[in-house]
């Protein structure tokens, strides 16, 4: 963990298992934070109320508080003021003010939060703060997640070198009434609150904006980022801003890779590249309707090389291209590149080494339209019958 | 079938199980035609033939060829020969012009047509030609449809009655490599073509155009529609022209929910109002959302009420409204309405009568964002592992 930083778990009987479902990260001075959320329109209290206090004191944060197995969404005004009182007596617990914690719940929606019980858990969390406490910290956010998953990064600026450190839960976009996706980052370095911010929005664009499991978005869905300055390194040149950024990214794009993982039911992670285009707009709006088709994810999933309906979820894509250009390619990073398809129609491809490819835990496929410069990546995942079992066999 | 139209099948050895795999329709005096194609950029070889001859010759249709088994798509300029191929050997066969000969192909895409075994078809085809052919031309058009589908209504007019006829197949939006839904609508009525070709893409609109199976559309979906006038009607006034589309509506509705209950792996088909809209493009942006929803559709196969996925869907769509307001209503038509969601929360509802519901193999879901007074409806099935099976375990 980024130095100046301390995080901890809890059982506090929220999940009905008895496992951890309390978080703790915690600052030991003031940290300029930003935070990006879900772009639903019903939107869970915690994300309302993280919203407003970055608004008013994203310069003095000093502590996330996190809960799994209620979302804390679809709660109503009970809601907002359950919202307001885990920050309150986070506060409370830590010594310092209200707007100096943010909070971040997920679990089941529709469900008001236990507060006799997160309150029950927060000495417990204040007890436990240690440096070595992220992977329990990462543990406890799960919900249908299968692992925990955190990362770190070191920077290096010409000033000398700062660190990051994240963990983040998720298993589809949208767990149903399981809501999804959440990450806190810590750094040690120094950046202002703005800067931090445009940079945070920058990557998550390039990450968690770019991956699909399911297509769905969730009410909760949120990422956090502090910075406390520990290290001694201040962000506040253009080329440490750089060195930040480009850390930043490939922390959160390989954090972003480990939920498609763990996506429900995934047995396959894909990283699509759609180039040639026009414009990234038209690139993306592509990229989108691949990952997100059902035939291509089932293909994927079956281990069938099947171009037809990678060219046909790119034709309905709704972005005017001419088929007869496209080249579509595969690989599995080891074996090598295989053309599937290129002037309109399919090409003999060697089935053996197809099979071989698409029998990989990792997949790269390239859909090259060749009338542009512009370019996109995404993640998907595979769709199983253990998706549907997940899905179809949990009841509200 | 309407009066003057005749229709037959043959097998032809397209379909590797042997099963008919050729249908004609024809008319035995000139008819008007109107057409409607898939929305993709990448269109098959019939669908470009179709068009064109539609544009040049609307007024003087006599027949329509269909195989199955091949689409034709992703053939590049073989498959257009091919197309334009079995359009004259068709018109050569009925002694008529190629030109007046409308041609569908649905099957495997990237492989080209079998021009022999077509030709060695069309005089078995020639010969079946009768009045009682309908379901034969159905099931000869099936390719992973597990049933025939056709139907017909009668239309009352001032001036006397005339009918309607119709056969589809699909059972995906696009199933894989076997390109998706087709639909030839007959009448006896006489419809100036351009009138025709406006009834037609209004009703495809509220029918076709209303339905999901997998959010995917094929290279190949068409409709098409032939009046010969053999009835004698003229739908040439405006009460004739409501008369002829509301029949039309209502054939192919029940032509289109044909399809989603014969849906890959459907159990259930689901018929979704979204009501109380500013504008009908937001209802429908809305609808479109929920019915294509993984999570929503795997609820429905699992039985459980989950109002959290279908509002979660709905906050996604990109329409704004305001979820404190909304109303979510189920019933199975023959159960009590109930209400699962409102003012921002979910309702206490009676969980056996909500089984109950989830448990029909009819289920409707009224979504009412009381902001305005628009609406649209749509029509989905459940998302099984059957649909994942079927779609996985395809290969290429």
């Amino acid at each position: 963990m980024p130095s100046g930083f301390l995080a901890s778990a809890a059982a506090c009987g929220l999940k009905q298992s008895g496992s951890p479902d309390l978080a703790l990260v915690y600052s030991e001075s003031s940290c300029s934070a930003a935070g990006v959320f879900t772009q639903s329109l019903v939107r869970a209290a915690p994300v309302l109320l993280d919203e407003k206090t970055l608004k008013n004191n994203a310069s003095s944060i000093r502590a996330v508080i996190a809960n799994a197995g209620i979302a804390n969404a679809c709660t109503g005004e009970n809601g907002d003021h359950a919202a307001f009182e885990m920050q309150s007596l986070t506060a409370d617990a830590l010594g310092c003010l209200p707007d100096q914690v943010l909070v971040l719940s997920t679990g089941v929606i529709g469900v008001q939060l236990k507060m006799d019980k997160i309150a029950g858990g927060l000495p417990e969390l204040k007890q436990g703060l240690s440096t070595e406490g992220g992977e329990a910290a990462a543990r406890a956010i799960m919900t249908t997640d299968t692992r925990p998953k955190y990362r770190s990064i070191q920077v290096e600026t010409e000033a000398g070198s700062c660190s990051l450190g994240a963990m983040a839960k998720g298993s589809g976009m949208i767990h149903p009434n399981m809501a999804t996706m959440l990450a806190v980052i810590t750094t040690d370095a120094s950046v202002p609150a703005q800067l931090l911010q445009k940079l945070l929005k920058q990557s998550a664009d390039l990450s968690f904006n770019r991956i699909s499991v399911d297509g769905d978005t969730s009410t909760n869905d949120t990422v956090l980022l502090l910075a406390n300055g520990a290290s001694g390194i201040k962000v506040d040149t253009e080329a440490a801003a750089a060195a930040f950024s480009q850390a930043l990214n490939s922390l959160m794009i390989e954090l972003a890779k480990d939920i498609v993982r763990d996506g429900e039911g995934a047995t396959k992670l894909v990283e699509l590249h759609v180039k040639g285009c026009e414009s990234e707009e038209q690139a993306l709006q592509i990229a989108r309707t691949i990952s997100t088709s059902m035939l291509v994810k089932t293909a994927i999933a079956g281990g069938d090389p099947n171009w037809g309906r990678i060219i046909a979820a790119a034709g309905r894509a709704g972005v005017d291209f001419d088929p007869d250009k496209a080249v579509l390619t595969v690989t599995s990073g080891t074996e090598p590149e295989l053309v599937l398809f290129s002037r309109g129609m399919p090409l003999a491809f060697d089935r053996k080494q197809a099979a071989a490819v698409f029998s990989a835990e990792e997949l790269f496929i390239t859909l090259d339209l060749r009338q542009g410069e512009k370019s996109t990546q995404m993640w998907t995942c595979d769709l199983t019958t253990e998706y549907v079992h997940i899905n179809a066999d949990y009841h509200t």
